[in-house]
């Protein structure tokens, strides 16, 4: 499967800010990237603090109009955020680490141009993640909508007793829920704050959605996994102070019978990966799954 | 979604054993179903403890050939073992169950004629689930084969040290496990043994399977969820006294270098509910999920 | 052990408000504690909702001063507060509920007077439960003090990244740990909101305090009791909008570099419980640990 | 506090076999220690495996008798044996491990000999851990008894289905509970078994015991600690291939209606640790709980 040049050659580079001695690195990959005759631009933030001369800087809409693919430098963080704002756009993504492999940044730095290579001659793993949408329903108008690589989070402020939410799957009560909140996440964000609160692993080929109760009042109330197929319905019955985000990117405040509905996004992500590149390594790595000889790693 | 009497207008009766005054309850569900026209057969070791004039007792194969659909009467443990026997045939179940909701005997006793009108006559929710099976290879043979409606376990006896297991998935290396075990369960398994070791539920839909290790001994070792689709295959790495199990009905004694090869299943199980189920209605009731009023039910 | 009348015969009343009907119960009450030849009084704020001539308003320091004991009408919420207020003064508490049992409220409304004749007159179980005391470090001034019988609690709000906190018991640096926050409860609190964030309960005589990390970032963070002679420090490393409370009563927002110090109280509170009152009846009781008979109750 | 060289000036070393090179180490040990005029004998298993001339052979008993102190050479598993068969003699146990820090051997071989004679020499950390001791009742007659310094653990074999077990503690009535198992474990056990089956971390001088039970079948079981002097009664309600074992050395098959009955232990463990030792430390290195930079180690 060739990453086809359909676009005029065009690769954008997508830079995390503060990382000192980047420009090197940048300087490199302009150099390859040009040697192999194609057009480098950068996105629009990276431009603004890099400065190198002759470089285009574009806007998120015009590398999708214009990229073939775009690579992001940095961690997942900033991977994160390219990848929400390139997901209607249908762009791929390529993640170069920078000291920490990361699970969307999956290309140490120091092997950066033989792995390019490999990748951008056609040599790649495609994987696709899906994403979540979300509106929030007051009085039957939409007052937010919001987009979610990892998680939709409606999570009461530290100052609030707890939440009470009720949710409803497809139109089918699910539950009322007394917690600090309610993660609904995609396989994507189920390595992320989903994890921290208890829930289980998604495999992103799985097409599901995970809903993770924080600290739930009722023992019960476990992680579900859903088809993502599911019209996730989240009412506020009753709290304060009490919020939701997208990705911990853009946020509303919520109030007594606001609704947040959330489906699965008609955007997909798509990641470049080495070939052989394996989703359980990533895993293994980033969880400390050790590969320990026998015998050794006791912890009793 | 007529239930077409293709068969004979033919329906298979099975009855827990060891349940107090249930004759009185098949004899007023035999006279309701003949009185449809239809006929009743009794599986073959529900006819052993039930003593009916005039009552056909046949295999399962049988059950299979002749009819249109099986009712069930009894728990979660009798519909069960009945699922994994009438699997292959492909007839759908019919759950009643004696005094207590089951997750897949949903219907009340005392409620049995009208709902089962109801479904005879094609008012039914159809609902499939997914099965596993397993092969259990020793030097390149299977040794033992199963299939599970729940899920396989494999797991250290108690008198023996932790097991250390290899997981491959899809023949990509996952992980080296020390642990008691690890349970391996279809959507209908992750409301059983599954939930009770730290899973997450899993909606019947979801095309998943969940993985969850029987107390890990790295922290980091979380369930994880697979699409169905994938090729597990747990090999025994070390450890002394280590078993595999479909659904605690058979059994196979394990060695070092065993691997236990697990897949979905080509068949799949169908249950017929009442129209208006709904799963969430089941699993609020079963795992507690209280419609508390607001105000009230508070632990803290 | 009799309840030594040793101040004027004093009984202090405290009732929740909002409460239907309670002043029938009250009357009654009253009734049957001045037949006794008690003196009866008013928490001052029972006494701002509830009018009854002729019963005198007290602040918590006249009830320290006077009573005997307080009676607690209402459920756990209004015996926490009562019992902060309280605990410099050793007044023994008695908890009445209405309508659930509590887990501080243990006495039905229905049985209350001959509950409280036996309790009134020597015959009770006494239970001592400890408090935590807090300070709030700045620069090395404390800027907040509080005092919890549930838990101190720091934690970051909706909208903010995880909290990094450093954690150094006795003088011994434990970790820094990312999280959403960090509980500190004593065995009256691990039945409360430490339960919800994955707890274990501690039995009241343990002499224990456990630190519950809310949604650690790192899977390892998992619960620590220590002994109650524990000086527990807790510093701000990292993070915004991170604010402590006591009990949900007291709160101060915190900065970089803060530090809270939370040892035991020198103050206990007393509950007086019926003879025969056990505390698993109660934990049975509010956690459904089921005494079910032997072949019900399955979930598998 | 010297280590008071009251008994000859005796030490025994405990060596754990199958260690590759040993040899070596135990001779650099042995001129050390006799180099500084003391005696050294050997563990009675450790002389059966290692051939040095003129070293005494002693068995536990003889070790109580005449040793100032034990040095373990191995990982916590040989700490944890010795320590059983010390425990009735109160001789002080001092941890070298071999290649990785243990919970109980935490002086690391390369630093072996700067670091024994400081601790011979008076200068270190006594550290003092409980043990438990249960007996198994049948028919009112004791038919095993045993000794545990991590866990007592009742569970069932893989074959069988789920246990109920009926917990009293001090003769109040706990819970009947439906799972694999429960382990009983001291705070030094609570870092083994214990944890991987969902147990909190217990301070060693908390003066407490856990309760934690494996895979139960009511999601509201939830570890519970007790203090120590508690009287844990463990009754076999129903469940076949039950078995109890004491640090899993010593096992009794159970049947229906026996039970256990647990309690602290008289005797106790002293370890001795290098002056400066933090209970901490070896926690953090254990369990990982990395002391990350600001910025970095972050999951997500």
């Amino acid at each position: 499967m060739p990453l086809t040049p359909a676009k005029n050659h065009t690769i954008a580079l997508v830079v995390r800010q503060h990382t000192d001695g980047i420009e090197e690195s940048v300087q490199t990959l302009l150099d390859f990237l040009r040697g192999q005759g194609r057009r480098v631009v950068f996105e629009a933030e990276t431009a603004a603090h890099l400065a190198f001369p002759g470089v285009a800087a574009l806007s998120a809409a015009e590398i999708g109009a214009q990229a073939d693919a775009a690579i992001v430098m940095g961690g997942d963080g900033t991977m994160l955020g390219m990848a929400r704002q390139l997901a209607p756009y249908g762009v791929p993504l390529i993640g170069v680490n920078q000291g920490r492999l990361g699970f969307m940044t999956d290309i140490p730095l120091e092997r950066m141009l033989p792995v390019l290579a490999d990748i951008l001659g056609g040599k790649f793993r495609a994987e696709r993640r899906t994403l979540l949408e979300g509106s929030v329903l007051r009085d039957g108008q939409a007052i937010h909508t919001g987009m979610a690589v990892n998680d939709v989070v409606v999570a009461r402020g530290a100052g609030a007793g707890m939440a009470e939410l009720r949710v409803d799957v497809d139109g089918h009560f699910m539950y009322n829920q007394r917690s600090d909140g309610l993660i609904i996440a995609t396989p994507t964000g189920s390595t992320a704050y989903a994890l921290s609160a208890g829930g289980p692993l998604l495999h992103p080929t799985l097409g599901g959605i995970v809903m993770v109760p924080i600290a739930p009042h009722a023992l019960s109330n476990r992680p579900i996994v859903l088809p993502d197929s599911s019209r996730i319905e989240v009412q506020i019955v009753r709290g304060r102070d009490i919020s939701v985000n997208f990705d911990m990117q853009t946020f509303a405040s919520l109030i007594q019978n606001d609704r947040i509905v959330i489906t699965r996004s008609p955007h997909t992500i798509t990641f470049l990966h080495p070939q052989g590149w394996s989703y359980y390594d990533t895993l293994r790595e980033k969880l400390h799954w050790n590969e320990y000889p026998s015998g050794e790693g006791k912890l009793h």
